[in-house]
């Protein structure tokens, strides 16, 4: 079989705020493989179904010397994150042709990996599209699910409020707030993903561009859990109008992403009011949640009893726009790529 | 018995910033009272022997209108804290003649008291002075006493930095950090202030007005835990310098007390570090530590196990200028008043 192309997204430039499809992203072309003969060097030949588009990514378009709880991406190499791959080849006895692997993997179509290290195998659900399993049934839902097992010290009854609640995060969030029996207040920015957050059970629903979110937390609070995305003055709201021993869950502070962190000025409010502010990071959680999501999950999605909606874009020529949108936070859904059919 | 002077010491005036002896607290004599027919209406007449200057008093120099966890002082009655007082007359059967009681009382050197509610008897140790059961042995000793056990979670081998390390609060958690095994960093706004942390025990102490704190905590950390009593720029480099899985006990924040509250920029460190930062309030955790707490930590005071300093002013009148200095950081130890000798 002759060399075929192995399409990837290359890391082009470091992003002064906002990044550029086309420059801090590169489309590129240039590599072949030749799936037949490709050494694996004991290894396996995997393809690429799909991969995510998460707003941590731009954390990881930095300079390599600044330091953070995650690896930059290295410029001129191709650019990774989350996805779903099957395996085509194999010289590793665990690793079966045709199995379904999850984890981080290069944004190219085709790789050989060295081991399974951080990888899961995934079962198939006929009912369930590979997507799903970077979305509600991957990190954005392991996020949600297990920052709010780990930190909300949940309780009937009580009020929480979310922000960003249309994204996969959020929305998951949403959804588990309502199973515990809490009134839940959301924020995103359009109208249409707050009409997507009353569909999935938020009692209180607003567009945060268009209406006062001090107003709707003084009417509605006050908040005993605060779920944050977004940081800055958002997060100020949430701490000024956070009930005594309320508990904020810091998931992470996208108004700073690009163009520089927001001050936050409230956090007196700590001490005023005995708060707990918890920072989730999904991979200190998995070791212990892991199981117990995959268990429960992935089935409550396929039997309906959890929603969740899909932005897909086709091809690995699509990620710098999808990475750009959802920096913005034009992305009306979680983003993903479809980047081959099986 | 002639009718006798009842000195106060007046709420006069909201501070604009820092608060001015003589005018926003006014030390008064036009009240007089009789000790031996004031009716007591089935309370009890105290006098009061010593009172606590604490930073959180700033605070309550507010309207009243401005809600927060503490209620505003009153303008134009006395203002009031902590203090140590010996009962002179009573009709309440439980509140015997002679009796010492430790709580919050107005500032004025006799009152008359409805009943024991929210106060708590005190038994003297010949070895220890009142001014300790307002300080190290009373309301700062506690917080730090309390604070540490229930959001510390202290393991041998860590770091700990604690600013305002000289003061009553740092200093008692300088103590027990060191108890726990903590490497302890430490710092103060004076020489004298090192010198005093560096004799009970700190491992790194420095004058955070002449040390960069961002250097020390580069060189010295990552920090584990980190005990704030400043809040902004403080804060800040505790966490751009905490450890992963790090915990940030959060006191007060006095850098902002009198001139408005400093910006945080460093909150995202908490997601990416998996940071937990918890508020204190000593009065959601004295119903579950009080015991323990007066069980222990006196007697270890009087036996010379814990170390503390004060800083003693004579009278009511000196009230004002007790205040001001506490706020402007320029006591050097526990700020105590003695009104009356016993």
């Amino acid at each position: 079989m002759a060399p075929t192309t192995n399409a990837r997204v290359l890391f082009g430039a470091i992003p002064k705020d906002f990044p550029i499809p086309g420059e801090t992203t590169v489309y590129d072309t240039s590599q072949k493989i030749d799936l037949e003969t490709v050494p694996l060097n004991g290894g396996f030949l995997i393809k690429t179904l799909v991969l995510s588009i998460d707003p941590y990514m731009r954390g990881r378009m930095r300079s390599a010397e600044e330091k953070s709880y995650s690896d930059a991406f290295i410029l001129g190499a191709p650019i990774d994150g989350y996805g779903v791959c099957v395996v085509l080849r194999s010289e590793n006895p665990k690793v079966a042709t045709g199995k379904h692997v999850y984890g981080i993997f290069p944004h190219q179509q085709y790789a050989v990996l060295p081991s399974m290290e951080g990888l899961t195998f995934l079962e198939k659900d006929a009912k369930l599209p590979w997507t799903v399993f970077v979305g509600a049934a991957g990190m954005p839902g392991k996020t949600a699910f297990m920052g709010w097992k780990e930190f909300s010290r949940a309780k009937k009854g009580e009020s929480a409020f979310i922000s960003t609640g249309a994204g996969p995060v959020g929305s998951m969030v949403i959804q588990l707030a309502k199973r515990d029996g809490y009134k839940v207040i959301a924020c995103a920015g359009s109208d249409e993903k707050v009409k997507f957050m009353r569909e999935i059970g938020a009692d209180v629903a607003f567009n945060y561009k268009t209406t006062d979110t001090r107003e709707v937390l003084a009417r509605e609070g006050p908040i005993d859990v605060y779920w944050d995305n977004v940081g800055g003055k958002m997060l100020d709201a949430a701490l000024e109008h956070a009930a005594i021993n309320g508990r904020i869950l810091e998931c992470g502070t996208i108004s700073g992403y690009n163009t520089g962190y927001e001050p936050v000025m409230n956090i007196h409010q700590t001490w005023a009011k005995s708060l707990t502010i918890s920072g989730i990071l999904v991979f200190h959680l998995q070791e212990k949640y892991d199981k117990e999501f995959y268990a429960t999950i992935p089935q409550a999605i396929a039997a309906g009893e959890i929603k969740y909606t899909e932005e897909v874009s086709q091809g690995l020529e699509s990620v710098g726009d999808a990475i750009l949108r959802v920096q913005q936070g034009k992305n009306t859904a979680k983003a993903v790529i479809i980047v081959s059919e099986e």
